[in-house]
């Protein structure tokens, strides 16, 4: 899994018929420093996450594990909303502290 | 999935009899901000897009589970035509309004 | 799926089982320009393709669906030859015609 | 399969439930020399890796296969650690001695 | 597929118990041309490969379609050791020849 930002949304209304039902996000790839890079993802939301949420997302056949995202061709889903994570016992962020230390 | 624009068709008379009734267009990968890149992928279209439509595709495993791509030996499908995206608020693309705004 | 021309042979008697009656040919990538990349991948040859010839090739677990390559431990299949394929109206590549214009 | 280092932890509160009980770790990717990279995953651990251990982690369809992991929402787990690894007769790591060579 | 050579072992005793009496190598990549580059795998061993063969290895779930590596937590495998192979009627790599080419 890789950290991930919820930036924008993704509005489809022809769209396969096992994407019905399903909310489309685009998230941006965040690395282990939790900066912010260029590559983005659109994935399948399996948690109801909000604009600017930090996220982890599963890619491949994975993105097919969860009770949404079963059989449907996606293959990338949003499948934890991250609290908090550290390196080497430094924060690198927290959802209900400060901002990402080094976004 | 990853935003692509059809740019172009692919003809193959020579093909796995699996492939009978498929048709393969050409995407160019679109970045998040709407701007081509120089990747392509040959993806199975299940959506009847046309040339020039803004669509999103799905890879692997993941481009199998449509009805028309099941058990076919195809790695990418164009699973939705794109209507709009929004970046915190910013429209990129807008598929009944003006062009893309970073293309 | 990416487009490729099949540029090489590999002999390998020493093998899986499984890889038994199976022709694997080296293939360089060519980009959506039909020019030739560094990237090559060794695919399972499921169509008669022969040197020199512009196929498609699909990877992952797609390349087992095709009746030659079911169940075997190959992770690329030639699934197609390509005709021609245009890009905004420009041919790109014809197999009938002349060379590929940006080969 | 590649080298890692476990170098963080993740706490992630609202999750799929299929993800109930996996402990995810933050691993930094190793070369095959030893050297950290700046490339990193979020591992499911199947092995009680400890803060600083040097593992392999599996990605893909693959990181299912564990019992620990089996039908999870992940792609990426931790199968093993490491004790030592090898290149042409010199020892790169060894868990039990120095520290990595290169690291 | 993509060849590689065989230049380092692996040693890990505490494994996920599907890991059990397969070996795991450190196989470095080699280019079409027969060139080492910087990119690793560490493979299961489905062939009994030495220390320095050129060998083919498949990743991804293609990985466990050998006997030897059927639902086990590994994302690549050595299918087969290569003799030789050409491009454009050159030989690259000719396993009781001389070296390789270009090494």
């Amino acid at each position: 899994m890789l950290f991930g930002k919820v930036t924008g949304t993704v509005v489809s209304t022809r769209k396969d018929e096992k994407l019905e039902g399903l909310t489309l996000l685009l998230v941006q790839q965040v690395d282990a420093r939790g900066k912010m890079t260029n590559q983005y993802v659109v994935a399948a939301d399996a948690m109801g996450a909000g604009m600017g949420e930090m996220v982890m997302f599963a890619t491949g056949s994975s993105a097919r594990q969860t009770d949404k995202t079963e059989n449907r061709p996606i293959d990338a889903v949003i499948m934890a909303i991250v609290d908090t994570w550290e390196i080497e016992g430094d924060v690198v962020y927290d959802k209900y502290g400060a901002d990402t230390v080094h976004a």
